[in-house]
């Protein structure tokens, strides 16, 4: 297996095959790290991760932020408000300060599709990109793969749905480029009106009928709702979505017995998915957030942990 | 002395004479730590322990953090705003991704009142309540039971008077439990309006006049006046309350010698305290603040240090 | 060289000539340390730094936390929105909190001046100025002169050019003290409305001509422009400013070859300085942030780590 090159993560097409076989693998034992008494070993001790989050986020900057101080870093935390931001600073310039002060690696969401490109190719840290706009989002795309192959041991050959929003949605973008990397087979469903214009491309197919793409389904990706769509007339009331495209229980009578169901989160009961599914046999969703911490510790691991700078 | 067999702390209502004992006697060993140079014990290492603050807070949430840190766990402070909260999760789905990434323990406050008891219930961490709604904040009643003790020697016996917004306090309810269970005599005192109906029955007295408790008292716990109370129509007005339940130096003059004065914090001086009685020889607040942290030290050690889950 | 005894950094003015000099070469040494693979000293392991800022920042706290987190400090962060402040207490109040949790040393900014000074009159622990309204920043004077000497070897006998909102400033201000006292010559810059009076009372010139500054100066120290002076009529508008006492490419070829331009961050770009000028040949901009960091660890450690308290 090839060894770890890259000095930054900003999006999954990046990867090769063999350089996400080896995220996973790397994933696996830190895992198990999570599940000690004792939940930390010192790889990363006197290394500066900074999370730099100019959108709010719960879930996503904690798994980092766990992850980092699992593996012994220093973690700062610098969300946009209360920030320079508040200043007019640019982000560029909030990041090249935060570079001058010898940090080793800058975890960023911004809702700007590419700025954590723009910090990587400008400054010397690593960079994650922990979401950028509607683009990408690697480390979900990650952790996502991690659970399907642990659950269901492969990605190859499978059939993987990915139902809601695709239009806006950056961890489908992500998900799509690593399961049909992987040999997966993905179909899109969702409202015409929130599918990319001839997203065919990237190698999917669409199927606009939920529950043909159910009964199919090797794994159903569920995607979290945005109410501002509403508004911005992408759809015509949430009660008409979940009526079309929400997954509950009737629904998944046709489905594979050993059907496995994620979710980004956070979800929206009742309307991308109903109560009992979210907390039902199928759902994966709180085994996608423990994955996560492990997902993250290999990235950071393999980004700081594995060369000299 | 029985171990310490509990798994949350969620209420001073749940905890045995004897468990209480031995939070008060465990806290005694913990105090002497943040006197130290190096004021840090290896104890927690390695143990994850999230701030979940739904409310806002500056003293408890630092003082647990501070008690956590001096443990040498890892923290991770959530409070509602920036958080997943404001996309509509709701407090247990929160919670249970938390869980997910395999953390310890989950100091909690929340305006409902019972919604740690729900997390706790629900999920595999630890659960300790950092307040709920006008029910519970039990580490503030141990504070408190530490910080009477370690200055008159004993808690049974005492004469305890509660001054102020009874109704609405949850440092009255849990204090009017550990107290009473402990055999203080406690009297309260303050607006017939915001006297909770058929409190008698939880063993204590009521007295309407504040001249005469102030004399019988050996130890004065005064409440915070939420200013939001006069605009809920409780009361008429904040110099109206001053004069007639504020505790000032004039007032003190029929007081025993000895009285001890505490208060949960933050203060209004001027009206619930005047700032010379706040600042002056019976006031032991700041020693309220100073206990907190070891009264938490202990309390995380007793759930978290002394056996494996 | 006389030993370090000062138990507060509260201004520039009380420090020695040998004093600065001291914090400079203590400043050097611990420069090194954030150019290592680990990143960190045990020297504050067990201490702990309290953030305090009652005004939003983020180079200035990160670049304290980061300082007190290479030292193996515990820090704590602490910022008005969502703190004690909004319940209407004190600073003062708030501070004697913190003090009675056993920490050992506050960093404060506030917008009133003077607020650091009475927090360190009235407590134990160490006291650092971050920041106070108008009127002085001395850690940000202390790495200045770090990043001056380090570039043009001495501080003697330079002439540096200060432009802007001197009125405003206590960047500015602090910087006088500290340059003057070390014998540099200093030249103020600025509006006629930004001027304070009789500020040539502190040793300095006054210069309404900033062709004639840049002409003189080996360094020019440029201010940032608070966008709300406009609508406190100090000025007509920021084009006006722009065109008057911006510093851009085409008036830099009056300037001395290696003349160094410093400005505190963050940069309106545009205004003060030309984009092309703030990342171009003459700007220290980001060895200012880099410096910071040392100079800070400095600062901790000789107000921490050098005696017994």
């Amino acid at each position: 297996m090839k060894e770890w090159t890259k000095h930054d993560l900003l999006d999954i097409q990046e990867l090769s095959k063999e350089e996400i076989e080896l995220v996973l693998k790397t994933s696996k034992s830190f895992k198990e790290v999570s599940t000690r008494e004792v939940k930390k070993v010192p790889t990363l001790r006197g290394k500066t991760v900074v999370l730099l989050f100019f959108e709010p986020s719960t879930r996503t900057r904690i798994s980092f932020e766990l992850a980092a101080k699992r593996l012994s870093a220093d973690t700062i935390s610098i969300s946009s408000s209360g920030s320079s931001a508040s200043k007019g600073e640019s982000f560029l310039d909030t990041a090249k300060n935060i570079e001058a002060m010898n940090v080793d690696l800058i975890v960023m969401r911004h809702s700007a599709s590419g700025a954590p490109k723009i910090v990587a190719e400008a400054l010397a840290p690593s960079v994650i990109n922990a979401g950028d706009g509607c683009r990408a989002h690697p480390t979900q795309a990650l952790l996502d793969l991690f659970t399907i192959k642990e659950r269901l041991g492969r990605i190859a050959g499978l059939k993987v749905g990915i139902v809601g929003d695709i239009l806006h949605s950056r961890v489908a973008r992500s998900n799509i480029w690593a399961l049909t990397k992987l040999g997966a087979k993905v179909t899109l469903c969702g409202p015409a009106t929130l599918m990319p214009r001839d997203i065919e491309r990237l190698g999917v197919d669409l199927c606009y009928d939920l529950n043909e793409v159910i009964a199919a389904s090797d794994v159903l990706m569920v995607l979290r709702l945005q109410k501002e769509r509403m508004q911005e007339k992408f759809l015509p009331s949430i009660r008409e979505y979940a009526r079309m495209f929400g997954i509950n229980r009737n629904r998944l009578k046709a489905a594979k017995k050993d059907l496995i169901i994620l979710h980004p989160g956070p979800t929206n009961r009742g309307v991308e998915l109903s109560a009992d599914v979210a907390d039902g046999d199928h759902s994966v969703i709180l085994e996608q957030v423990n994955n996560g911490v492990a997902v993250r510790m290999a990235i950071l691991y393999l980004l700081l942990g594995t060369k000299e700078k």
